[in-house]
Parts: structure tokens; C-alpha cells; sequence
């Protein structure tokens, strides 16, 4: 079991200590949930309440909230959640797997391994692959020839990696995730849609985390890229040739119709589609469900269906709310 | 070849016989396809002409129904679908896998195996994990470190089941479903977006039934669960945290947003969205496509977004195909 | 390398070349970003001003378009989309996999295989399967036991094909399709929801192709059918009993419930749902993200929730955003 005293802690998150520095944890936990010898942290002053009728042995909190402690020490930092990151990474060390090949992985020709690589059971590198010191592929995934993964990635169990694919350093694949996938693009022919062959790019950026099942497409031409430190959620779709800047946070279950450009700082809320070819400017934020059928300017709120200015939209749908009534007036006025 | 009379699938379902109960069916079929060796099933009256048109051996039928039966015994019963699933179990049987674990798979140290389970080829358990008696676990699985797994299991082929996570007796998971999958979790650092590490577990009842694809998020610090006899259709995202009570049903492509508590008998139509933080009481039913931005009664009908008492919602809708025309009463209003 | 003339291209696509047909060209890129060597093409006018500013060699182009090409060999051809198509098979082929069963696949009593028929590693096929000729199943796939596949196949990695799937030829599978998963039926019995066994089949037409991770379900009694040359996107869900006619369309995310009837020639957007048990008749054209709830008429455009005419949809959806001026005008009225 890891322990450490309150004021190590504080160091560590550049906290100041507020109560007893010398008191000794062993854990992590919700506020609800924390005993005296976990460490739990408090957001806002709604959690504070949580906070007073508990008995933590400690708390991350931010330098506002006023809190009556009840014998907790206080770990008082301007971002709680990220001390909260840094100290859960002290008591949930990532597992440290033994750099291996596991026996049952099946390399092809010309695989290039940095240092510390870790490859699970029935894992299969096609040729030319080249994966750089400590990444771990895990069990049962695929990846096609000429892909290269940089540094210290973590590609999860049952990943699928097209060939040529490339992917950053510190990226992160949860399960079941598909880069490379040949993208939905046909010809009309005489005997109906014939498949265009997809032989474009997919670039990941670095410190991307993808969810799990989710699926991105190769360029059909071009690439299809993912920038630098983006989160995506499980079960995303994105096609070929989308341009996601940095920064970005997609939410689960968003659909990227092809071509789409997405600039730095984007956030979409879950559900959101988004049709082909069109430009969501940087700093731009989609509400959950919304479906966007033409370009949002840099820094926009958008919502609803088609997806207008959020001000706009809630507007439209609280007085859609009266109609029934609007209508009982209107008739009222006819009458007379 | 299976063959029952009619009177001993009757006993088999506490049905009562009328016609020959000595007719003999080998086979079940739905009424338009059934020919005189099959039983088939009529649960409305709609049906019940098909069954006139038909030929069909045998049907279970509701004892109200009335019906031509066209020379075919009937088997009345409270509940035929019930009965329905009674039969093609007698003629369906589950195909019994003799006990075994192929050679191929990979178990690490400290695994635990009930009697009679069978694990597949190229399947990888990770140390500590214990699996119940008479499971299985089929082709290409995944099942980290210290997980539990029921009695009478069946994992289709490509799952993923995260460290730890706890599934319970029962439960049928349909081919690549992930639990436990790190949840979407981020502070935002000085460099943007950083990972906060998900520690939670991840927690599923008895007799869950888990749809293809679907996702499962393990807790950030305290758990996700699903409730006992609770069915998940294919492509649903459950994010981390989320609480989902027992005997429910989401349909495919559901996203429940993280932390949302969802109470027992809840029944969530396709594709609908619920956001963070939220509660849906028990026995609400919400509609395909809803978009739920706020907590929803015990017993509640929503539908639409934002999601909205469904009579509101109807009336809502209904009052907005009429709205061009309003628009041009109005103008006449305006012009005397 | 492989190097064409322009006037082998032209042949090869019943093109007519204007200008020099002897220029060689080595491979193909989009109009931003082809070179002297390059092939590229221009479908609509849009994109001939990008020509006129490139440097690229040679461009298959509709007969209509003006154009200055700027030294560029021009290939004129009625379906530069077509023309594209074929041309990319010519530079990009796909790659000739030595006809073999990987030693690690694991194969049940009874499988039959075609001739240069290609299993890659840690394949499941089990009994009574059969694979047609030419077909490709890759990495990590399942196929359940006598299953059937179609000639000239590509089962892409991590497949799964349930027990007695029947899939036609010239069929690919991108990784993670999940085709003959149980549907989403129960009955309602005393200890709750008990599941109604799903034996159902499922079958494939011929020159389907399937995105990553979409699920297709078995029927419950009757068959799942995808009608030949359908083309379905990433992460779409197909219920129990869907029967999808032939030349369909079916963008990313489109959810189709139980027992929908889908006619050939249809196009369903992204994120589209269905309801089920109804038919949307032969070319109908459903929008994204719609909500379809009821019947669709043959030819039908329908968008929005619920689905209704585009036209319609279009009309209330504008209204709706007239409406607060259209309420502070009936006050004003109201006052008088």
C-alpha cells in the first residue's frame, strides 16, 4: 500500500496546507465516498456541503471555497482537478509491463522496435512497421504495413491500425478503435456505386486519446488527420479527408461527415453530426445532438437542428413551447 | 430432427390445447412462413388473419384472440411470447461446448475457473482474473487483470473486459462489447487537456444482456454500473460513473453522458442522448432521438429536444406544421 | 514505379486526350496537391479554377467543362468520377496476398475452402464453414460455424460472422463489422425480461460493402437481408428482420429498427433513425439525423422529427425561427 503524508502531497500539486500537513493517506475517493484515510477533492461549493458532512482525511480544493474541514487537512490549489490528475497518477501507477514481444505475436518483415516496446498475445505487425521505445500494443490488435506509432503510445486491446497509417507520441487508442478505415466514397457506374479506392493518409497527432470502437477513416486522396492533444470519445465516427485541429474535445458518438475542417479548440457535444465539406471555425462549441449543415464561425455557440446560433435556437424552441397557446390567441383576435 | 407434439409443447408452456393435440411440429417459424410442421405464434389480431391465410401445424396463441385456425391446433396461452421463447428454446438448443480451454489461449497467473467452462481460441486472461462455472468465453476475448466473471456466462467472440471489472452470473455479451474502457476524463493543464487517470470500476448485474460494439465506461474514482436483468442493444455508449438500475431496456445507439443515474424499469428509445449529471426516474420512458438536458419524474413520457413531457412535445410539433399558415392568418390580421 | 502515358489512361477510361498524350505521369493526387507527374480530376467547375492555378500533369475532366489547363494534358471523359476510380486501381492495386492459411489460424472439421482463398493470423473458422475463391479473411477474424462467404471476398481484421451467415460475392467487411449478432428481443415474463432465442438468419447480398464496427443483426425467425450492391458506412446499426433492398446508401450512424423494410435505390443520412416495423419505399431519400417514425412513400424526400416531407420540413423550420418576432407581433395586434 502507498502512503503519503498531506504536506508531501501539497508539494507535489504546489498546494498550500491548510490543518494537519502530517497526516498520512492511502487513497483516492469521491467525496461521498472517502474515509479518513483517503484524500478527495472539491470543484465548487456544492461539493463543499458533501465535503462538511464527511470525514476525508484530506481534500484538494480551490483557494475561494469556504469550507468548515471537520478535521480534514486542506490542500488548498488553483486547478483541484488537475492535482487531482497528478495524484491519482501517485496511487494508480500505470502498470509497468516487462518489456516484451509476447511468443504468440506474429511480425512481418523489416519491423523496426524502439526500446522497452511491449507487444501482447496475438498481435499482428504486417511488414515495414516501425513502433518507437515504450509503446505498449496490447493483445489481439492489428496493424497494416508501412504504419509507424511513435513514443510511448498505448494501443488498447483489439485496435485495428490501417497500413500507412501514422500515429504520434503518447497516444492513447482505448479498445476496438479503427484508424485508416477505408473511407464511403463511390463512383456511379453502369452497374450501380463502384467503389473509389481510398488511398489516401490518416495522421495522429501526438497526446490524442481516441474511445473505444470508435472509427476514423483514411483520406480518399489526401489524409485525414487528428491534431496534436485532441480527445475523442467511444464510438465517433470521422471520414476521409476530415482536418481535426488541436485541442479539440469530441464528445461520444459524433459523426464527421468527409472533408469537414475543424479548426484548433473545437469542442462537440455528444451525437453532434456535422455534413460533408463544410468548416467549424476554431473555439467554436456544437451542443450534443446538434446537426450542422453549414460553416460556424470562429468562436461560435451553435445548437438545435439545423444548427443556428445557440441564443437563436433557444429562442425558437421556448416560443415553439407556446404555439399551442399563440394559436388559441390568434384565433381569439379572428374571432373579434 | 426435433419433433414434439402439440400437447407436450402445451404441458411445456402451460398452454391449453385446442384441436389435435397429437398433430407433431418439428420446427418454428414465423405465420407467413410456416408450413404444417411448424409451430408459429399470434399475439394480435392482425396477425391472426395471416395465421387464416397459413398452413401452419400449430400456434400459440392469447386465449382472446379469436381465430379461423385453418385446420391448425392451438396452443393458448397468457403470454405467447413467452411460450414463443419457451419452444425455440426446446428446438434451439444453445449448442453445448464440451469443457475446454484451447490451446491457444493465454491465461496468466492466478487465474481461477469454475467446472464445466470453456474458453476459446487466442483468447487472453490476464492474471487473477476468476471465471464461474459453466461461462464461456469465446474467440479473441480480452479480459484484464483481476476481473470477475459470473456463472452461465456467454462473452461473444472480440470483447474487451477491462482490470478488475465485475460482471455477475448470466450476463450475454454480443461481440465486441468493451467495459471498463477509461472514461472521458480531462483538467485542463497548462498544456491544454490532460488525462485524468480513471480508477473507477465498472460493475454488471445478473441476466444483463450487452448489445454488439456497445461501450462501457469504467468510473473515474467510484463505479459505473448496470443493474440486474437491465438489456443493452448494440452501438450504446455508457459513459463513466453512470448508475443504471435493474430491469432496463436501451435500445441501440443510446449515449448516457457521464455520472447520469437512470432508476429501475427505464426504458430509453434509439438513438436518444442524455446529458451529464442527470436523473431519470424510475419507469420513465423516453423516446427515440430525445435529447434529455434535464432530470426527467419517476413514471415520466419524453420526447423531442430538448426532451419535454411527450403531450408537450406532440402538441409542440404538431403546432409547428401549422405555423406557415399561422404566419399568413397573421398577415391578414395585420392588414385590417 | 508505375508510369502511364496520358494516352494509356485515355484508353484505359474511353477518354479523349486533349493535348499531349505522350506525357507521363506516376501517380495520382488531388488538384491542390498534384504535381507534373501526377494524374488528377475535376467534376465540376468549382474545382477547374484550382486546376488552372496547379502545375499538374495530366487531369480527367467532364466533356463540359472550360477549363484553361494550363499545359496540362487533359482526358475527357463523361464520369471523371468512374474514370478516377478505375485509375486508382491502376496505380494503387490491391495487394496480392500469396494465396495461404496462416499456420495459427484455427479451422473446425469441415471447412471448405475455394481456390486461392487467403486466411491470415489467428483466424476462427469454425465447422461446416465456406469460404469461395479468391476471398481474404484477415487478422483476428471469427466466423461462426457453417456460415458461407462468397467469392473474391475481403473480410477485413477482426470480423465477426455469426453461425450460418450467409455473405455473396465480391463482399468486403471493414474491421470490426459484426454480422448475425442477436437481435434485441425479449419477452416480458414473471422475473422480468427473458430473452426470446434469435435463430434467425442473416444474409448478404453480393458487391456489399460494410464500414467499421457497424453491427448487422440475425433474424429473430425470418432472415436480416442486405439486398446486393448496398454500401453501408461506419458504426451503422441494422435491427433483427431488417430486410434492406439493393443499390441502397446508408451514411455513418443510421440506426434501422426491427423488422424495417428498406426498398432498393434508398439513401439514408448520417445519424438517420428509423422506427420499427415500416417500409421506406424505392429511392426515397431520407436526410441526416432524421427521425423517420412512419411510412415513406417510393421517391419520398423526407427530413427532420419527426421525418416529413423535406419541403415541409424546410417551411416549419423556417417559420419557427420567425417565431419570437412573429409572437412580439401578436402582442402588438392583441393590444389594439
Amino acid at each position: 500500500m502507498l502512503i503519503y503524508t498531506v504536506k508531501q502531497l501539497a508539494d507535489l500539486v504546489s498546494g498550500v496546507v491548510e490543518g494537519d500537513g502530517g497526516r498520512q493517506v492511502s487513497g483516492v475517493a469521491p467525496v461521498d465516498r472517502a474515509g479518513p484515510d483517503d484524500v478527495t477533492f472539491v470543484v465548487n461549493e456544492r461539493y463543499a456541503e458533501r465535503l462538511e458532512q464527511s470525514r476525508v482525511g484530506a481534500c484538494l480544493i480551490a483557494p475561494g471555497i469556504r469550507v468548515d474541514a471537520n478535521g480534514a487537512a486542506l490542500i488548498r490549489v488553483d486547478n483541484p482537478e488537475l492535482a487531482l490528475s497528478t495524484v491519482l497518477e501517485l496511487f494508480h501507477p500505470s502498470p509497468q509491463l516487462e518489456p516484451a514481444v509476447h511468443p504468440t505475436a506474429v511480425l512481418g518483415h523489416g519491423v523496426q522496435l524502439g526500446e522497452r516496446v511491449w507487444i501482447g498475445p496475438f498481435v499482428t505487425v504486417q511488414a515495414g512497421v516501425t513502433i518507437g521505445s515504450g509503446t505498449q500494443i496490447w493483445a489481439q490488435c492489428y496493424i497494416g504495413a508501412g504504419a509507424s506509432i511513435g513514443e510511448n503510445c498505448r494501443i488498447g486491446p483489439s485496435c485495428t491500425i490501417g497500413h500507412g497509417v501514422q500515429v504520434g507520441d503518447r497516444v492513447r487508442l482505448n479498445p476496438g478503435v479503427r484508424l485508416g478505415v477505408d473511407g464511403f466514397g463511390y463512383a456511379s457506374g453502369p452497374d450501380g456505386l463502384t467503389k473509389i479506392p481510398q488511398v489516401g493518409g490518416c495522421i495522429i497527432g501526438d497526446d490524442v486519446e481516441i474511445g473505444a470502437n470508435s472509427t476514423i477513416d483514411r483520406g480518399s486522396l489526401g489524409d485525414t488527420i487528428v491534431g496534436d492533444r485532441t480527445k475523442i470519445d467511444n464510438l465517433v465516427h470521422v471520414a476521409h479527408n476530415v482536418v481535426i485541429g488541436s485541442h479539440c474535445v469530441i464528445v461520444a458518438q459524433v459523426g464527421l461527415a468527409g472533408s469537414v475542417h475543424v479548426g484548433d479548440g473545437v469542442q462537440l457535444g455528444g451525437q453532434a453530426g456535422i455534413i460533408g465539406h463544410i468548416t467549424i471555425g476554431a473555439g467554436a462549441r456544437i451542443a450534443g445532438q446538434a446537426g450542422v449543415i453549414g460553416d460556424v464561425p470562429a468562436g461560435g455557440v451553435y445548437s438545435g437542428y439545423p444548427a443556428r446560433p445557440h441564443r437563436q435556437s433557444l429562442r425558437a424552441s421556448a416560443a415553439t413551447l407556446q404555439l399551442p397557446q399563440l394559436l388559441q390567441r390568434l384565433r381569439e383576435l379572428e374571432r373579434k
